[in-house]
């Protein structure tokens, strides 16, 4: 193998992929990227068993070849050296980087491809094409929720599926609270898959930055993300995910609606005072002083209300994880908020007055 | 106690003196802030036995008092809460503290303050003044070079002392490497005196953004220092400071000069493949060649050659420890470097041409 190709190109895959090879672990060999030459391109992938990640950039081929480095040694290194061409020529399993000016010459000591894992493929499958920056939308608003208790591993993902309509839908839950959000994407075969978190999360990663579309190859068992040069082959986890539209209230007894940075303020500050009751907060609603109202009372150190002012229709009162609640408003830019409840055993459900797309339910803790 | 205050008052006291207080410790009491109304003003203080802190702030003080409460949740509290005025008002050992909107009150519960331990005062004693900015700088350049190590505790701590001449250095050394740097100060009376780290730490957090002068008064036993309204008082290093003055070599067999970024950006790749030589790599001095290159050798992962041009009269070797040099490396700022070796075994010395002040001494490691 001798290849020329720029610091900047070869930066930005053994940036993209480095991350999945692992720094510890049974086998030595996923603590390597492979680089391999395909017609005049590189090929550049890492993979943990559970998700591959590969991407292609130009290069200038002078022979084929392919080796595996180690991949973190190879990524310090090539993102440490100065813009401009870089040769790598293997010798054996030795790998000779130069650059063109020849001020960095290194060796590294390489592993042969032939151990590498095969990437695992998605030959035949459906397929959805989604803009990158509204699938990182929707995705960002609910991976958060997804559970990380193995023991009911469907919980470890995300679900993303469609309604009768053809409307594709995303939702996480942890069992503890619950979001859902509406996606631009529409289709007419029906969706059901489960992607794992880990790979939602480099999919984020990954198409953050984006502008273009990714598309998502699925079979029964395994789906490929495919965002410009990058692509993320995941499995997909087996099994079905619980009916829970069914815990989405129809109505609610109570509803306020006040200021998401107001209530963002309170609950921060009420959720200092609830350490030592695990995070536990109160929330009054209270329609006469028109006042959303949060004790928090730790009877080692003090006790704090905070109060900001919400039109409200009628008084109520539930006990949350202040934790949960901050981590919902994270998923929320508008100015005005909607809390409402129906009963102290009942989830509290947040959303956005102008934005009627995603959806959030906090169970409640006993008080 | 009845006491006023805006909170950006409040929140500037507590924010300079609480990172002092203990989380964890076996006496509670360190973990608290006091609280004290001294004229109209309020005092706010915490130790941890070596170091206290102290800051003033103006105050309405409607009924005099003082008070302990816990340092950490008081200062996310009151960092939390919106600009504006705060009152906090004592009723026994609680303190009640309510915004001028009302929309938080919170109750604190405290701890008398006669368990405090007394601020340590140093009544009588020299003093000096120099400007925060100038004091910050020097100490900053030697401070990360004091020991860790507690078996010889003058090593920890920075050397300030004066010459014959009356003009004041600061020093510091953990016997691999040691940094020099004369200070503005003159100063009449003799200097020889050792700040513990921590101490400095702390001086350089609060006085990083002061444009006044910090006033340090000392007896044999501790030192103040007096930043705008805030103090800090710390016992000093008992014990000689060796003499590292014989260390500074007067000459040099060979002297490289070369740019101060293309140094660091050949020590920052090599330090890449130093990782299992716990940071062993060799720099070699070519006249001929009119460059500086530095040689790492992993033997498991490969091995690397970086050199930068550099104006050399005579050719040398010597092997060092990559990361004291990259240490040594963020206390300079101009364009050019010197880089100056007599022997294999002898400390390699680095400074900038254009500024005398500062003298780095890096001592070899056996090749």
């Amino acid at each position: 193998m001798k290849v020329t190709i720029t610091q900047e190109n070869l930066n930005h895959g053994l940036t993209t992929v480095a991350k999945i090879a692992q720094q510890r672990g049974s086998l030595p060999i996923l603590s390597h990227v492979l680089l391999k030459t395909v017609d005049n391109q590189l090929f550049i992938a890492a993979t943990n068993l559970d998700i591959a990640m590969s991407e292609v950039i130009g290069a200038k081929v002078d022979r084929e070849g392919s080796i595996t480095v180690p991949a973190r040694l190879m990524q310090d290194y090539i993102s440490s050296l100065p813009k401009g061409q870089i040769t790598l020529e293997l010798d054996g399993t030795n790998l000779h980087i130069k650059t063109s000016d020849k001020n960095y010459t290194s060796t590294l000591n390489g592993t042969l491809s032939d151990d590498f894992p095969a990437m695992p493929e998605v030959s035949s499958g459906k397929s959805i094409s989604v803009s990158a920056k509204e699938l990182v939308g929707s995705l960002g608003r609910v991976l958060f929720c997804a559970s990380h208790d193995d023991s009911r591993p469907v919980l470890m993902g995300v679900y993303m599926h469609s309604d009768d309509k053809g409307d594709v839908y995303v939702a996480a839950t942890d069992s503890y609270r619950l979001a859902q959000c509406k996606t631009s994407i529409q289709s007419k075969d029906p969706v059901s898959l489960i992607f794992p978190s880990a790979a939602l999360q480099e999919l984020l990663r990954v198409a953050k930055s984006e502008d273009e579309k990714v598309v998502i190859t699925y079979d029964e068992q395994q789906a490929v993300f495919q965002v410009g040069s990058v692509e993320i082959v995941t499995r997909l986890i087996d099994g079905t995910y619980p009916e829970y539209q069914k815990l989405l209230p129809s109505s609610f007894e109570t509803t306020a609606q006040l200021s998401r940075e107001d209530f963002h303020e309170v609950v921060k500050i009420s959720s200092l005072f609830a350490r030592e009751a695990a995070g536990g907060v109160t929330l009054h609603f209270s329609e006469d002083d028109n006042a959303l109202s949060i004790k928090s009372i730790a009877s080692q150190v003090g006790e704090n209300t905070a109060t900001a002012e919400a039109k409200i229709d009628k008084d109520a009162q539930i006990t949350m994880n202040s934790r949960y609640i901050l981590d919902a408003l994270g998923a929320f830019s508008g100015d005005k908020l909607l809390v409402q409840v129906n009963g102290k055993l009942d989830p509290c459900v947040l959303s956005d007055p102008s934005d009627k797309e995603y959806i959030h339910l906090v169970m409640p803790v006993k008080s």
